[in-house]
Order: structure tokens, then sequence, then C-alpha cells
């Protein structure tokens, strides 16, 4: 056969999408070119802006185009307060479920030192160097509590008992090994309100 | 609030796509995001050059990014059998699952006259020159059995009575494997009603 049609190609493209397999991305191939080729031609191209774009904020490593994200770039959040958490989604789920008005730090991950991930994987000489700086009053931990995330969890404590920082944790009313970005809001509210000393 | 980050546009972009709802597209951005910028990039440049390029068969009006389809281009698919059906993934479906070797002509859609669709947004002129040419000895009805189907297999059938061609039309009846308590009952007694000799 000679080389694959454009449909087949776009069909085989979609795939790369979590959750897509052989039927979806027929159907999605479908949709796109016979109802609705200006939301295909809107994808296409902020889907090319964003993967070329979008990189990482020089404070919070959450994901932005710009060089600071809005949040750490905003005069409104309360900058003596950082919440700690894995994952760009976690921060978008957080925002979304709790009036939480201080900063964040992404971790990118949890510490594994059988991956290769270990503390400056992580940022934490970026996160050291902002305690350092001695703005940061109360240092939020929002890590999962799968054995990785306790012991980010707990690696981040000891460095933060240097320096003169209040840490806390979000409370244990998330489900034992659930993603953020899973648990529903009244829960994560919940779990966020009920943060204590640790 | 300011204009929307790039990655907020990027979620709202996946939200075109069949079956995708806020939950879904955010997964999928963080996802091209985080782990596979290869393959947005490349679902990004395929989306845009279908968009751009896809249109239909100048001879069976299935999708194609050229002048005419594959399957019309072939020397090897016999002209004189001829099968209509509704729509172009139809055509794949019928090429997935039997040994067909004929060509297609694809409607675009079916008889219905509320919805402004009659026989010209169908291209029955196009079907009706093809006929002409008689090169056709077969034409074989694969539209649905939904009512505007059945009108639209009803006309197509009276338009190749003026011409030396068999009309055939697909079975409808039991699916294979299927328990009769669970076919739908105008399924059941079509196929009763349509009882062969064995």
């Amino acid at each position: 056969m000679s080389e694959p049609s454009l449909l087949q190609q776009l069909i085989e493209a979609f795939r790369c999408l979590p959750g897509v397999g052989p039927k979806s991305a027929t159907r999605m191939a479908f949709h796109i070119l016979e109802r609705d080729r200006e939301g295909g031609r809107r994808l296409a191209s902020v889907l090319e802006q964003a993967v070329e774009q979008v990189g990482h904020c020089a404070r919070c490593r959450t994901l932005t185009e710009h060089e600071t994200c809005r949040l750490c770039a905003s005069p409104q959040r309360d900058a003596s307060k950082l919440c700690v958490v894995e994952n760009p989604t976690d921060v978008m789920a957080l925002e979304q479920a709790t009036p939480y008005s201080g900063l964040y730090f992404v971790l990118g991950g949890r510490l594994s030192p059988l991956d290769g991930i270990g503390p400056a994987e992580l940022g934490m000489t970026s996160l050291r160097e902002r305690l350092e700086q001695g703005e940061v009053k109360e240092l939020i931990l929002a890590t999962t509590t799968t054995v990785e995330g306790e012991a980010t969890a707990h690696y981040i404590s000891e460095l933060a008992g240097r320096y003169d920082v209040q840490v806390t944790r979000i409370a244990h009313g998330v489900p034992l090994g659930g993603e953020l970005e899973y648990v529903d809001s009244g829960t994560l509210a919940h779990a966020f309100a009920g943060r204590q000393q640790v």
C-alpha cells in the first residue's frame, strides 16, 4: 500500500491522547472533518502554540507560557503562604475548590530514588532559596499520601525545620492514594480548610 | 481577568471533540504538555493539514485529500458494483468487515425535506449520471432503516428502475450471536417476515 491517507494519519494522531483508542479516534476525525472544521482549525493552532510556548514558571514551576505564572505575578496573592503540590493539575484543582489566596510550589513529581527522582529533580534547591528569603510564614504540604508522597512531605518538613516557617499539611479527608485532580471539590475544600500543624 | 492562558485555551479547544467534557479536556491538555509534546506537535500538524486539504472525492463523495479517493482510483475494484451508503464512516466499516470489491457512493446524509436535505444535497444528479454511463450492473443499498433512510432507499431504487441495473439491499435482521429476547421488536418482526428458505 502507498502512504496512508491524511484521514488515516489523523486517526492515528488522535491516539496520542489519553483514553483514546481506535474507535474514539475514528469518531473524532470524522466529527472534525464532517461537522466542525472551525473547531479543528482552532485546536490545531492552539495546540501548536501551547506545545511550543508553554514552559515552567521560574518561581513555582507550574506550566505557563510566561516567565512567571499568573498566580506568582499577582500582587493580590498572599506571599506568606506557600502550598507545595506535586503537579500543575493539583494547582488547578485547589484553585477551583478552595478560597486559598497564597502561592504554590510545584514539585513535578515525588521523591523516588529508584526512578532517579531525587531532591534536585523536584526543585528543592529553589524551594530552599525561597524559604531562606524569609517571606514564607506558612508552608502547606499537599503532596499525595502514597509512600513516595509521604517521603516527599517528610523531606520538605525537615528542610523547613531549619527556617522560621510553620509547616502544615492538608487534612486526611483526601482518600488514601487519591490523586488531587480526581477528588470531588467538597472533600478537597474540607481537607484544605482542616490542615493541621506538623 | 486578563485573556485566558494558553493552557486554558488548549483545554477549551479540546472540547470541540465528541465525548470530551471539561475533565477529559483537562487531562488531555496536561498529558500532552507534561508527557507527550512530540505527539501533540504531530497532532497539531496533521490536524491542520487535514482540515485544510481533505475534501470530497469527485466520483464517490467520500472524504479524501485527492481529486478521487483511493478506492475510486484503483483499477482492482469492480466498477460493475456500486454500494450506496450514508456516510464516509460506513465505507470504512464495510471495508473492514466485508470482502466487497466494488465501489461506493456516499450520500452524505438521508432525505429529510424538513431539514432542507433533498435529492440535490445528497448528490443524486451525480448518482444518476453514474447509472446513465451503464457501467454499474448492481446497485447495493446500505442506508439505515430509519424513516429517512428508508425513504432515501426508496427514492434511489425508483431512480435505478429507469436504468438496466439490479438493485439489492443489505439484509436486516437479528445480529449474529444475538439472543432473540434482547433484540428489539421492530428488528425481530422484520427478521421474521423476511425469513428465507433454507
